[in-house]
């Protein structure tokens, strides 16, 4: 069977979701635990209330709502992503996948559907990691990838304390923070945030896995000295050395892989004073790639290169590794089910690799995964310029929402 | 006639001046119109009007101590410096030249003698330029460099204003900050701030001018993607950019001139995250020399630098000069009596450039000026590790007091 959904209404959802947090920009500001975060909630709740879902809280604040399927030793399908936001981000980055699920439900309560396996759908807490890190962390906490305890001691940059935040908006639930039971699949839509489906002229992407990446940061300890009277040769000068490796994470992707990317994205400088030579520097590194082997090398090559900055300026370094996920392959089931359904709407597809992280590379190691993108419009995301149309996120909305219904045993399977 | 100064005397005082504000580190902290700056400032009159010098403070704060000379037509030769410090400086720089300028007046009193020109003392507002920019304000004003009612709107990192903070303290006095008569000579004693005397084994410095300097900052405008998924030619990264001709600021000088340097000392990102390419960056850039010229080609240099990182990333990008000082070269009546004094006192010396701003740039303006410099171990200085041994301290203060009684026209003149 093919279901369509109501594209008034789900246009009209994600419109609604958009203003809880919404910025004068036209992009969405809803840090997770923040009070806009506990409104999209509470919101999200009374949607999933309406639907005649079984909700429950876990104790990390996930939220999840289950309707039963006809076997009862069927596994459930999940189907969800998450509701926070970046600082200033877009409204479609998240919110699209967890609209696109809760219009699955709509749609098969609407229709009288049955499925075999039961439906859940899920809003993650704190996918974007950009108040409490790290990224994925709701997700990660549930598929057994972080320890509960260490992830409620997490302080954001005003020093408050992850547990707190979650008991302040009350979605501290009761519910552990785990799988109850084995899960037949986990379905996610997200926007690609890259530039790919655009380039190609396509309408929704099949996402057949996610780049691994490497994170990391550098910090280089030089010596502080007037910048008037010390001559050049007598300086340690900590920021040279970070300014040459972040020149060089710019040049190591072209010498490794054709979907390889590099960033520094964060530098830190002490005293930061005009008139001083900078003593302490940390800056970040992050490299993604298909191939776990290239994000190895990546990883070298960034220690090479500080190791030969530090010798230049004669001065010492330190590094950490902050992150290290492996490359993740989606199983065959997920990805046929994804092509079937973009088929089956006579949608034009393609299969691409995703180049950021999601909550679907946790769920990885829990059930069988697969994920569904939407195109990105010059494959922007994390600011409030990001879009998508309605055209394009209706398309992968339904496609979602079918690749769930087959995998779930839909009435006519 | 030769001078001695009272050895014990002079190094109790340093060690006095350096318990207000003093630091864990061994420095100082001692912020210009902070609770330690009237600490210093109220003490400093103490002494002052212990030696029975008519005491002046200027609207701008600047404290100024009258010795009176024998012919009322002759113009008052002026010595000293500033009392405050850089964020956890050192326990020398600035206070080194006051306390000089105090031990003249001290042995000018205990021996009773007499000078022809009138003998000032003083104590420059806000030399560091650390909490409220410029540097050398207090001078500046006086000189005429800066109007008074643009430097008392200036404001502190907590948006605290000059002028209210000159207020808090009590240091805004009632003369007009500008010279109220014509003026023989300026003299100051500084630390070196540079290596040079050190590496030439000179027990003190006779200063013959300032290196002039370019002060500016360039802003790069990229795009802020998403780290993972934007491939790295779809990237216009404002941080690559900006590290990019940070590189070359090392550079240049090594193309220029022997005493040339060039210094990033300050670097803001945004937005700063691990997961974001940058897409707004500033950074400062700083250029020395004993030549105009080079000061010159240095600037259009970086300017060069960054149009050609703005089009290697495809980004827009736009500049300010912030300060431009040209080189100074000082009188010859005052490099004499500084040469002189070091000789009479047998002194091992050599003249040099000063490569760092000092209030003596301003004081050029005004009247016949020059400087004493003692070394600085390692060159160091603006950190709590400054260190110039008591012998060098007294040593220059002794040259200083010298020079300014021959300028004065002392007893045996």
């Amino acid at each position: 069977m093919t279901i369509r959904l109501d594209r008034e209404r789900f246009v009209a959802t994600m419109k609604e979701q958009a203003e809880i947090g919404a910025t004068d920009g036209g992009g969405l500001h809803r840090l997770t635990l923040s009070d806009d975060d506990k409104e999209i909630r509470d919101w999200f709740a009374v949607q999933m209330e309406e639907e005649g879902l079984d909700i429950r809280i876990d104790e990390f604040g996930n939220m999840f709502g289950r309707r039963e399927g006809t076997d009862p030793d069927a596994k459930p399908v999940l189907v969800g992503s998450h509701l926070d936001s970046q600082p200033y981000g877009g409204i479609y980055d998240g919110a699209l996948g967890v609209i696109g699920a809760l219009e699955l439900i709509r749609t098969l309560n609407d229709e009288d559907v049955e499925t075999t396996h039961p439906v859940e759908i899920v809003n993650w807490t704190n996918e974007e990691g950009s108040r409490f890190q790290p990224a994925m962390q709701g997700s990660g906490v549930w598929a057994g990838a972080h320890s509960l305890e260490e992830e409620y001691a997490k302080t954001d940059a005003d020093g408050k304390v992850f547990e707190e935040e979650l008991d302040r908006i009350g979605y501290r639930g009761d519910v552990p923070a785990e799988p109850q039971e084995a899960y037949e699949a986990y379905l996610e839509l997200h926007v690609e945030q890259g530039p790919y489906l655009e380039e190609n002229g396509k309408e929704v992407g099949v996402v057949t896995g996610i780049v691994g990446f490497t994170w990391g940061a550098v910090t280089f300890y030089g010596e502080a000295d007037h910048s008037g009277p010390t001559p050049m040769h007598y300086r340690k000068d900590a920021l040279v050395a970070a300014a040459d490796v972040i020149t060089q994470i710019r040049r190591i992707p072209s010498t490794l892989g054709e979907r390889t990317v590099g960033t520094t994205g964060y530098v830190d400088v002490k005293p930061n004073s005009i008139n001083i030579i900078p003593d302490e520097v940390t800056f970040t590194w992050g490299f993604r790639d298909p191939s776990d082997d290239v994000i190895e090398e990546a990883y070298q090559r960034v220690l090479q290169e500080a190791e030969w900055a530090a010798e230049r300026e004669g001065i010492d370094w330190e590094w950490e590794e902050r992150m290290r996920a492996p490359a993740v392959e989606f199983a065959d089931q997920c990805v046929d089910a994804v092509q079937s359904a973009a088929d089956a709407l006579e949608l034009d597809s393609m299969r691409i690799f995703s180049g950021a992280g999601h909550d679907a590379t946790h769920m990885h190691s829990v059930c069988d995964t697969g994920m569904v993108f939407a195109p990105s419009e010059n494959g922007k995301s994390h600011n409030e310029s990001e879009y998508t149309s309605w055209d394009d996120c209706y398309a992968a909305a339904s496609t979602l929402a079918n690749a769930a219904v087959t995998l779930a045993g839909g009435d006519a399977q």
